[in-house]
């Protein structure tokens, strides 16, 4: 076990009509004039954005837009929104999407916090941040847990560059969460939204040594719960408990809660997802799930004793004569939860089809960010990253 | 399912060693002069008092200190606190102790935010509170939550009330959590703790429908946890690891984290002891322990399936022939678990005998303080009152 910090200040408003709430809420917390950022325009046809502006219009408090986020949000868009929310002299910034919409405001904020510095510096670790404009949400899609964490992921176009940075500076000031704003979200997106948020906490479960019987416990509940209504969902898209419980599940398993005690996580996988997405552009949770397996036959010999926890507890499955086939047993459990609700296991599944040059490069990559080597059940370097990707990409 | 809001601030330091980092958290904190409060001699016989003292002369920060509150905190302390917070000018409260002392340390900062006004009101609900000074814990018994709560219990000892005030705005800044200052205490205040972190829980979990399953996971892992280190803990006072499990399950138990969707909670066990305490000065986990086993004989009708799953996913039971068996088998195994870690179940073993009058001017003043009636898994009326306290009585 070892010591730790926990600090989740981000109030969560959560239920039906809660996005009424955004205009007392900002105004609560001293905003003059906030940035409304967005993605696509089903925010704007839905006519939620419409809402929000209502809602602030009541409130008195004054405001401009920027639509036009993409899942694995660009660098470019966030500097486009630096420059409108310093000629706009914006205070506050409410994000009305999923976690790359909140993503791209983390960043906008350390933007226009420090205005004479490049934003860029941090996601390349040659800074760290000292100001942060608060920012809030309301939430459309569950999944990154960006709502109340402290992350932050951003791809730089040019240099295909998917980099994250995490600060407790930005935690969110409030997360508006109504489950209904979820429902009309493609099952790929809901399903991929699901696999994140068990992967965030999954990263903090396979770990050397260390964790808290009460964290497991939490995590264990948090795994199952989302594995239910998962398949829930994928049959019954508008079943309003079950977005309830994905959702609050989703903010609960990224904002530190699953990973008390133990030795700071694993997040390899993250990892070894993010070079993915900075090259082919894939939805994050499904490529969570396209290397997972991979990953997890790589390592588990590693971690064993985690792995066998892991199927007995979360997967429910019977031990079997060894605690090596226990575990993998575990894995194939996980393969054929993934497969019932419509994710891909592995490249092929996924869509993509790497050469052996670009898996080289994601590994390199992978290693760049990660300081050399990444991870905690296994310390991967270069070459084990080339092993998982190219397991991957065989299956 | 009900909609909620859920708001845990307060940012946690846990591990060995930590206390040693109050001063230079206290000064990010802003604060220029600290009242240290404190209950008995053991802080600072330990050494414990000295440490902190250290701790702020090095980072600058001046500081009186308050110490001798009792258990059941008194009005006459928390007014004294006030008048000497005046006098020196305090602008932040560190309290050095367990929920006694933290919640003494609200009641003053509540006291010193707004001076012209009596802080009494507040308990007894004649206004809320519009100002708040920060306030900060290093936390020396697991047992209250009020380190990351928004709650504060106190008794006036002339009137002999007992009666709790909460407000978001008395979220502590931060809390510090070192299992080690724990191991010292007796058992029977250890185990009572125990007690009382799970009957935070439990208040929220035997409720009138709408509980959310991730909530209940948590809930019930939590308790599972407790369970299974209060047990060791019995035996093994001084092991670290059953020390931080309890110490960090108590704060989770009562931060709002595992009520979040129900109704709001059940909470009259907690108002039956209140009674208890004000009238008695029993310890209030033992309290608690005491009056549960009655409220749930004469409430699980009303609320069977949440007896059931309580017996059959917390208690391990085997479901009897009838989910009334199965309930009542559940009660049965929490009394066994209550003499296995030297908890009473009953006055006799609490070491009270009220008299009927006694008993009726207890309910009476429970049912006064709870605005007549009290209780979710079965509302309950002063005659509820007298009943169950008349059980508790007679066992």
């Amino acid at each position: 076990m070892f010591g730790f910090e926990y600090y989740s200040p981000t109030k969560v408003i959560f239920g039906k009509g809660t996005e009424n709430q955004a205009g007392e809420l900002v105004k609560a917390y001293g905003a003059k004039k906030v940035l409304i950022h967005y993605g696509g325009k089903s925010a704007v046809k839905s006519g939620l954005i419409d809402r929000v502006k209502a809602s602030l219009d009541a409130a008195g408090v004054a405001h401009v837009e920027l639509g036009g986020v993409v899942p694995n949000p660009h660098l470019s868009k966030v500097r486009e929104g630096i420059a409108l929310g310093k000629k706009e002299g914006i205070d506050f910034i409410l994000a009305v999407g999923g976690g790359s919409t909140i993503d791209s405001s983390k960043a906008i904020s350390y933007g226009l916090a420090e205005p004479e510095k490049d934003v860029w510096e941090l996601f390349e670790k040659k800074r760290t941040a000292q100001k942060f404009l608060p920012i809030a949400s309301v939430l459309t899609i569950a999944a990154a847990g960006s709502e109340t964490s402290n992350s932050c992921v951003i791809t730089n176009e040019e240099t295909k560059e998917k980099r994250s940075y995490n600060d407790d500076i930005a935690r969110p000031k409030f997360a508006i969460m109504n489950p209904e704003l979820t429902m009309t979200l493609p099952d790929y997106q809901t399903e991929s939204g699901c696999t994140d948020i068990m992967m965030h906490t999954m990263e903090r479960y396979f770990t050397q040594g260390g964790n808290m019987e009460i964290t497991d416990e939490i995590a264990e509940g948090l795994l199952r719960t989302v594995m239910k209504y998962a398949k829930i969902l994928h049959h019954d898209p508008t079943n309003y408990e079950a977005r309830a419980e994905i959702m609050w599940s989703g903010s609960l398993a990224h904002n530190g809660l699953t990973g008390c005690g133990n030795d700071g996580g694993d997040f390899a996988s993250h990892m070894l997802e993010h070079e993915m997405g900075g090259m082919f552009d894939v939805t994050h949770g499904a490529g969570l799930a396209a290397i997972w397996p991979s990953w997890a036959r790589y390592v588990y010999k590693n971690c064993l004793p985690r792995f066998v926890r892991y199927a007995t507890h979360v997967m429910g499955v019977t031990p079997g004569e060894t605690d090596e086939k226990t575990a993998l047993k575990g894995i194939e459990a996980m393969e054929d939860f993934y497969h019932e609700i419509g994710m891909p296991v592995n490249f092929k599944e996924l869509g993509i089809a790497p050469t052996d040059e670009q898996i080289k490069e994601m590994a390199d990559s992978c290693a760049r960010a990660s300081g050399g080597h990444k991870g905690s059940a296994k310390d991967l370097y270069p070459e084990d990253m080339i092993a998982i990707y190219r397991m991957a990409n065989q299956e």
